[in-house]
């Protein structure tokens, strides 16, 4: 765990503060340019010696984690904002919307994490956007909105996965960012419905 | 690229394309427990010794680009067994099953290869079951049989991008693997369908 002048410490110096802020912030620009970014382009991306740099994070792990735990803290801001009260589709909706920009937005800091971090530390990431997806999808159902033929949690994972390829599209250049918000809402929508009973069906 | 014995060259001796083929059988089952399996790992898993596997595959990114063409030329096979014609919503389910055993079968040397290669490599491996899929959209939207108000790329995506999300929850144990065709069909269908305008729409 990187240093962060929690209680009981002795407190940081205001200039390790914004040193470490620094680091942070050029990390999450160096690592959505590069995945592979080394600590020398993060440090001098921030302005700052490597021997700083070091000096507040031992290793590659030790910066990517540090800058994980902000970035889900910025993601809890986002998604406390969202109001996921009322009617469940366009409750779900307005989730959408907001978990996109931080699935869109931070994707870079997640592809960094995924290949230097267990794979455990990024279940904690995904867990607080689909946390909050599934109690909308619980409701959905039992109001009747969604269907119930399925199980929530597939239901779910249909919502995240879906945000998840929008993201992957999108920084192929194979999807506009603004378009992914609409095209995930129109799709999930239809996915989560129940199924029509009155449509002839035609699967074999 | 990993010597083939190919054309013009000096044909292979047997035990050097027995060699070659136990080290990628290897592979895939030590990539499959450890993507971060080590060459000494799978030399030691394949029987053969380091200098004999050195000799066949210069590095590691030289072994896992060598196994995601086998896996590839085996996904091809899979994939042409599948019957595409007939009704789009049948022919898009059996395409589903077939797509998925690739995706959850060769999910872990995917994995390898994402780490280990340049992305550029891997789309080639996605666009084999990517290109048959929109295949199918296409036919589906131009019979009316899906829905023509969405483009036919995100479509697409949304039906690999649920086969993925599916593979992902069943490494993790979320999700039993026999239930996911099911479950991605069920779910790619009614996102697939056009909106249906006599419903209430009640969303804001």
């Amino acid at each position: 765990m990187a240093s962060a002048g929690g209680s009981g410490g002795r407190p940081q110096r205001a200039d390790a503060r914004r040193n470490i802020a620094a680091i942070l912030d050029a990390a999450v620009l160096c690592l959505a340019e590069d995945p592979d970014a080394s600590l020398g382009d993060i440090a001098q991306a921030a302005g700052v010696g490597r021997v700083t740099l070091y000096g507040h994070f031992k290793s590659r792990a030790d910066l990517v984690d540090a800058v994980l735990t902000r970035t889900m803290a910025e993601a809890d801001e986002i998604l406390d904002r969202v109001d996921t009260t009322g009617d469940p589709s366009a409750a779900l909706t307005r989730l959408v919307e907001a978990s996109w920009q931080i699935v869109h937005q931070f994707r870079a800091v997640h592809r960094a994490a995924g290949r230097e971090l267990p794979a455990e530390r990024l279940h904690g990431s995904h867990d607080r956007v689909r946390r909050r997806i599934q109690s909308i999808v619980e409701r959905g159902r039992r109001s009747g909105t969604f269907r119930g033929d399925l199980p929530a949690k597939w239901l779910t994972t249909t919502v995240v996965g879906l945000m998840h390829a929008a993201a992957e599209e999108s920084a192929a250049g194979r999807l506009a960012a603004g378009d992914a918000p609409r095209l995930i809402s129109a799709t999930v929508l239809a996915a989560l419905t129940a199924p029509d009973e009155s449509s002839g069906a035609s699967s074999g």
